[in-house]
């Protein structure tokens, strides 16, 4: 027995790759992102009433983690990538259906030529498929007292973030105000995966909007040094 | 594109029909289910830390409202079944991906043979189809200030009930302690669908475990007549 799902929409994210966004929506809120709806769900009658409400649940299709097969313990990243724990005890994209849950705040509506949902805090990919959007219901979703495992308080920052010149001199170039907080609130969380031996001084890059994100980590300082051309 | 799953389990539960589920989960705290792990999902190893959550979260298949087709706009039972809103505004069974979601809360794990949760506040149907489970993540799941539309307060308790000597002796004869406080928790608020136009002392009747309870609305007073066998 075996249940199909066609997609309801596709998100727009600044997201390109799944290295580097960060482990839970809602901890770099300066990341906006858009859903758009498909044909034939993309009807302004569809989301009406949506407005009140100011967060929106999204099922969506971990789509780069389909191919991979399931294994009963996964390592969360929280937890140093060296415990395993239950699939089904952690949110990680690996798991017997690729399914995933986020809550996001809702920005703004735009009914005009099919509708799309101004998000931000999200967490998902660019191009990721949505199954389904629901409205947060604060009195059912909302547990402040739930106990949460491992899981009980968002990651730390721990790095102090600092931009070299020539990073400097791109993000003004680009004049958006808040691409220099976003890469901030980013890269401050640590995005080093913590299983692979953390290597001094070691360039990394993230895929963010059109450029490669190049970074490193020197002692507990994150140096942003370029946005370069994507290959 | 589609995307297809098979369910990774199967919920147990006294809920046999739609008809008298309390409208979100959570509501009627005695409603005690339980979730089976299917084969090859069912391992002890997939539950692993779980047990440090109080609560989790159910993607499931709307199982009985999978045949109908989607409309864009829903008339909820919260607003009397005469409004409608968009069907991504609501919570509604009847949606594009019959994709339902609900946190439960989660009172025990038991491995020995297969994995079974124990679970209560749940407002899933016996037979509901499980595709996931996730730990509530209470940092980034629980927004206590969300604003919600018209879902902004619980659904308020508007019947008094009471037992007539033939139910009081039925559910004495049960021994289940708890089977009273449940049949009220559920009828008190007033499962009788607004929209066909109450007719006073008019028979329902809601398949529940094994029987079928039989109530009347007489006033604002609603009257529990037996636990009749099942046709």
């Amino acid at each position: 027995m075996t249940f199909s799902f066609a997609p309801v929409g596709v998100i727009h994210a600044p997201y390109k790759e799944k290295f580097g966004i960060p482990r839970q929506p809602g901890l770099v809120r300066e990341a906006k992102s858009r859903l758009e709806l498909l044909s034939p769900y993309n009807l302004p009658e569809a989301v009406e009433g949506l407005e009140g409400y100011s967060h929106i649940w999204i099922q969506f299709v971990f789509h780069q983690a389909m191919r991979s097969a399931w294994r009963p313990r996964v390592r969360p990243p929280r937890l140093g990538g060296n415990v395993r724990v239950g699939v089904f005890a952690s949110r990680s994209p690996f798991r017997p259906n690729s399914i995933g849950l986020s809550v996001v705040k809702l920005e703004s509506i735009d009914t005009s030529g099919g509708v799309s949902l101004q998000l931000s805090g999200g967490d998902l990919l660019d191009g990721t498929p949505v199954l389904d959007i629901k409205p947060y219901v604060g009195y059912a979703d909302s547990i402040p007292d739930a106990l949460s495992g491992f899981a009980s308080a968002p990651p730390e920052r721990r790095l102090e973030v600092c931009f070299s010149p020539r990073s400097e001199e791109q993000i003004t170039a680009r004049q958006d105000e808040r691409l220099r907080s976003f890469i901030k609130n980013l890269l401050e969380m640590d995005p080093r995966p913590a299983y692979s031996g953390e290597q001094e001084g070691r360039v990394y890059g993230i895929r963010l909007y059109d450029f490669d994100l190049r970074w490193r980590v020197v002692g507990d300082r994150l140096e942003v040094l370029e946005l370069a051309e994507v290959d």
